[in-house]
């Protein structure tokens, strides 16, 4: 339907424009009825409805609506696959039509700075491109239904100690390169209706009265046209936070923030123009909502749970499959141990804590699943409620591992150990979980792992299994879908979207992680991840990218569209991908850019693309990626803008960052023409080796040292070669008058630098 | 001979102030014949005297007259003796007033950042502790002699690469705990006559023209006396440069700065009561030397070589004794392999190269070391000047080798891998030196390498070889001192004063060495060296302050003088040392500090004191330490000032930094009153935790409670109840008026404020 928003504005009060600026109450914008003006209902998300009911709990943490839990986002990332999540995206959209929800406050596109993070389960990745892709395509599905979402939560906000308060100090490269550039892919590919202003500070400044980033980066350079909302508590001076771009402040501020901007605008601390312009933003996606609500609308349960299995199952990575102990046979005596078989962890706690509409019992899944001709023993090994180690169940679970074939032991992280609210303070799990495994494997050697955890955990049992599949945080579907991947009804194409570290102290924040009092410094830069990991030769337990198939892939016949190109070009690079194994499955093939010379420091390799292929067995496919000048620059801060340097840079492709397979060579010219005015302090050297300068200046010394013996620097062979030729090299002009003994003077010095830089301003075209 | 400086000032002109501000030539300041004020002669150091002949080659890196060369910076740390180096500063002062030189350039406190630099040979260590410890010792030394020094280069002049426009970014807290403290404790109990400016920038401004370098901290804080000279050509603009505290341009910029000044003075730039405060710095100085001179002094060039020897030896460190393969026997046939042997690598490249009295003969000594029972063999395995693997130089090694019964492999850098104006890009030895080792080894096991090297190097060959000798730069009379070692007449005490890392990567300013352009930062912050190493769990290759002895020492009953003191105590820390083996040696004992529980970051130790003691077979000594303040301090940036965090510290004593044998806790309470205002985005955690605050806090609050009960916050129990606890935690005040639903007024916010203040101000006593 289309409104006259200008018209309908200028009808308005100054208090009714004000009172659109803050929520109803926790859950639902104003209505303002004389002018048909209704309230939307928005709902926290991401991987599935929490829709509170009204007039309980208002933090909205208990029991809500029934809806379908789907994995979390550290599991839908896992899947590299946009397809997929733009079919959960799909439900998740149909789920908000049918509870009449207007915008789930979701995805999440907060980069995994530290695995610590207690909020990491609700993140997609340690790598920007994937983050953005993922949550592009939730984006996209979601609001394909008529449904708004909330991409959140912008920005930097990485961890959860306290995160209403700390300011996190990010220098503006690796702010752009890795923390933004998560939301930017975001905001580009999907045109969210809504962003959330994270609680934390940004550089100094609240990221809710952050213009910088509200403002010049998320509407002007990206083009958002959404409005912003504040997370739940977010906004600290009301009218400060609507000056820097955020338009709903959320749960309600009963009144305060109204009068604020009342006051604000009859001072002429705000201007007018600008309230109008937030209540036009808010207006526009209230309208939008109501105007693509689908009367009467339902959605079928099972088929989404159906949905949220088949998610699962592709979202859980196999990390280890020492002599092929998976898939599991439907035969001989199978012991399931650990409590969470029987009371699964399948989701993170806080804000996104769904009510699910039902929830797999893992034991009978792996009962279903293995059929008559296989035994099931089942033995509960710990207590999920504390940590200490239950000697009996230990023992009980010993005696059932010993009489069976097969052992598959079912461990992680319960609850209380990652949440919204606070972080780990270490990577172990629970001691009971640990000693469990430890005691099993004295038994019994053929054990898988499955593991339920939100995040990276250290694993010094690693040795004493031989198989080991990371099923996540899977949703209510995680029993079905792990008996899918377990027995081999699924073939396992998860990667992770994350590196797991040997020991904690390995991730690059470690040093600087959660910060001193109310400031953390990001002084690992844009060493972030496998970024890190990679350049600094740390082996990982598990590289970033990596994951186990059933089957075997080979790559061959990497070609590039041109060797050699300029910065503005788009390269095409294909490679085939075949099947050379025995079953159908599905490979990420992983395209990463290496700068091989740089001025600036760069990371060993960046993903700069990925496309998950199915094969069945024999079948080869060629695979496609399109690199544009983003693919292969860096921000230049001073230049406030993207820039590729002209150099050499490899195509790398892989199955993991660890496992390149294949790489290519392009050489690209940049299109930027750089003039480098010279001053008193160029160096000697940079003078003799900048491509303008260059010939100018030798011809100038040149002409100065005929003239004078004595400017001729003192050449010296032998042992002292290379260090005179570095001095000289490194040494200023001003230094000249030092070390000519006199010869040169401060008038030739001027005169140089002035004669140089008329040449650069007026002769060089 | 007292004198009336300010009376002689005021008889000079302008011009003739101006003209003491920089010198007559490379070498001299100025003389001003009609005022008596003479011209005196500084030359480089430090190791060592570079006395250039007069009008020879004005950059001075030919050859000069004689003197004994002793080890370089890196292997008089490595004796962790201070006695010993103070005996070395005493030979030096007197070549130097042997030489009528007032100045020697010397010693170099940078602190190791890299391992790359190309200077490191020259400094001492990568922990600001030793390093000032063994500077001390050296400055007292020479000082002794009436010979003054200039501790240099000041500051954070970390590497070659772009040294004279290279900006050093460094935080505060860095900046004062490492890179100054090595600086600031020589300064404070050595008083050097003179300080150094360095070439580069620090946190943007040229260390000869940082204020807050040369005036504020230097003079104001440390209390230094002397004057500061211009590293060679690290003036920038002269006026600024003495303005911001630097008295002396080196070398002559013939009559530009001059110039300068009495314009700056004319102009109104400069004030000339600053002019006549650096003249009368500079005058004492050069009074001060020429006061001390002293008449026909000579020296004993044997005695010199002498103590040049057994420095030596007590610099090497012994990294590794296999099967006790050394000491070797002097008997059977030894095969000496490596050209290194005959032509020694024994100093650096640059300004510390030395022409010495007389060289050792490594080859020569081992003959003479060994005896006429023993045969010596020799073959020379590579070429020095290049790194060509030779097939022919391998054979004869191999064929050498392998009809001896030990071999003695000779191997390390040569000179041009590491010199003053230039940085390592990796640490590999020559490729024909490794596959000397790689080949040998095939046909000999009994291996011991002596390296000479002056930065730590990878060793992919270490397996390879029994016995390994860090030789370092071992000065002119290396030969004797390494067969001393390795026969057994001196048992090896040296320790290594750095990390060695696997591999380059591992090193904290690994990602940020040696920057961007013109600018590096150190985003490792504090963690330089085995800071870095112990805290991110890193296994070193040899870890900072190890080295390996011919016997072994025990310690015990590690006492301390109170387990609970304030932080304006002294802690006496007492330790027994036993010499458990059967010859005599030196033992390091090392004292290092940890904070176990800090609100701010700090490394896993930190080093706070060490003795280095002599024991005979059996015999054990007790060793005492005292620490004050500082040996728990962190540098408290907001308050510019040292602080005790009030906690729980270890003292750890042991043999390296990974070899802690004995440690105790001590509970130091801090006398510096913290109080914290409150304001808005206080959160409640802290507010509760607050030690003046809590009570009162705590009360307002629940009577505000009792007056509403919308303002309880929920409770939630189960598994969101460590959650809600967190969220409570790290709620800002303001926060309160959002959640809970209109209760809590910003009315009630600022009355809550204020009276906490209030009683924070005026009742808290």
């Amino acid at each position: 339907m289309k409104r006259d928003l200008e018209k309908l504005i200028s009808q308005m009060t100054l208090e009714e424009k004000a009172s659109l600026c803050s929520g109803l109450d926790f859950w639902h914008t104003k209505a303002i009825e004389r002018l048909g003006i209704p309230s939307i209902m928005v709902t926290d998300g991401p991987h599935g409805l929490r829709k509170q009911e009204e007039g309980v709990d208002p933090l909205g943490i208990n029991d809500s609506v029934p809806a379908t839990c789907f994995p979390s986002a550290v599991g839908l990332a896992s899947t590299w696959n946009r397809e997929l999540i733009y079919q959960v995206g799909v439900a998740l959209g149909e789920e908000c039509q049918a509870e009449n929800v207007g915008v789930l406050l979701g995805p999440g596109a907060n980069i995994k700075r530290s695995p610590l993070c207690g909020r990491n389960f609700e993140y997609f990745s340690e790598d920007p491109f994937l983050s953005a892709e993922i949550a592009a395509s939730h984006i996209n599905g979601v609001q394909s239904q008529g449904v708004g979402t909330s991409l959140k939560h912008f920005a930097v906000n990485n961890q959860e100690h306290r995160r209403m308060s700390i300011d996190a100090i990010v220098d503006e490269r690796s702010l752009r390169e890795i923390y933004l550039a998560s939301f930017e892919g975001a905001v580009k590919k999907a045109h969210p209706w809504t962003v959330m202003a994270a609680y934390n500070k940004v550089n100094g400044s609240y990221a809710s009265e952050n213009e910088y980033l509200l403002t010049d980066i998320l509407r002007d350079e990206w083009g958002f046209e959404g409005f912003v909302v504040s997370d739940w508590g977010a906004v600290n001076e009301r009218v400060d936070a609507l000056n820097a771009g955020l338009e709903l402040e959320m749960p309600s501020s009963h009144g305060l923030g109204d009068r604020k901007i009342v006051e604000a605008v009859r001072s002429g601390k705000l201007s007018e123009t600008l309230l109008d312009q937030a209540v036009e933003r808010l207006l526009r996606v209230i309208f939008q909502a109501v105007d693509n609500k689908k009367t009467s609308a339902s959605y079928d349960k099972e088929q989404h749970h159906q949905l949220a299995r088949d998610v699962a199952s592709e979202s859980m990575v196999l990390l280890k499959n020492e002599e092929q102990i998976l898939p599991l046979k439907k035969e001989g005596t199978i012991a399931v141990i650990g409590a969470f078989a029987k009371t699964p962890r399948y989701q993170g706690g806080g804000s996104s804590h769904i009510n699910p509409t039902k929830l797999d019992n893992i034991l009978v899944e792996m009962e279903t699943s293995a059929g008559k001709n296989a035994t099931i023993l089942y033995a509960k090994g710990y207590a999920i409620e504390h940590d200490e180690i239950e000697e009996d169940l230990i023992s009980e679970a010993k005696e059932v591992a010993s009489s069976a074939d097969k052992v598959v032991l079912f461990v992680g992280l319960p609850d209380r150990y990652e949440s919204e609210g606070y972080d780990r303070k270490h990577l172990q799990m629970p001691v009971n979980h640990v000693k469990l495994i430890e005691e099993v494997a004295k038994v019994n050697r053929n054990i898988v792992v499955v593991l339920s955890n939100g995040a990276p955990i250290e694993m010094p049992w690693i040795d004493k299994v031989k198989g080991l599949l990371e099923a996540y945080l899977g949703g209510q579907a995680l029993g079905g879908a792990i008996c899918d991947v377990l027995f081999g009804t699924v073939n396992p194409s998860g990667k992770i979207a994350e590196t797991f570290p040997k020991q904690l102290s390995d991730n690059p924040s470690f040093l600087n992680f959660p910060g001193e009092r109310d400031k953390v410094e990001y002084k690992e830069g844009i060493f972030v991840g496998y970024r890190y990991y990679d350049t600094k030769k740390i082996a990982p337990l598990f590289p970033f990218g990596f994951g186990l198939s059933y089957t075997s892939f080979a790559y061959s016949d990497l070609t590039v569209s041109q060797k050699e190109l300029k910065d503005t070009d788009i390269l095409t690079v294909t490679v085939k991908v075949k099947n050379i194994g025995d079953v159908a499955g599905k490979e990420v093939v992983q395209l990463y850019v290496k700068d091989l010379e740089s001025s600036v420091i760069r990371p060993d390799k960046e993903l700069k693309g990925f496309v998950k292929v199915e094969l069945q067995p024999e079948e080869e496919k060629t695979v496609e990626f399109h690199l544009d000048k983003r693919a292969f620059a860096y921000f230049h801060v001073e230049w406030n803008d993207w820039h590729v340097e002209a150099g050499d840079f490899e195509i790398l492709v892989g199955k993991s960052s660890r496992d390149i397979v294949l790489k290519e060579k392009v050489s690209i010219t940049s299109t930027v023409l750089i003039k480098q005015p010279v001053h008193r302090n160029t160096t000697i050297g940079d003078l003799l080796s900048d491509p303008i300068l260059a010939p100018i200046a030798q011809q100038l010394l040149t002409k100065m040292q005929e003239g004078n013996a004595a400017l001729s620097m003192p050449e010296s062979d032998g042992e002292h070669s290379e260090m005179m030729a570095a001095m000289m090299k490194y040494m200023p002009l001003r230094a000249l008058v030092n070390f000519s003994q006199g010869a040169f003077t401060e008038e030739m010095l001027s005169g140089l630098i002035e004669q140089l830089n008329h040449y650069l301003v007026n002769e060089f075209a």
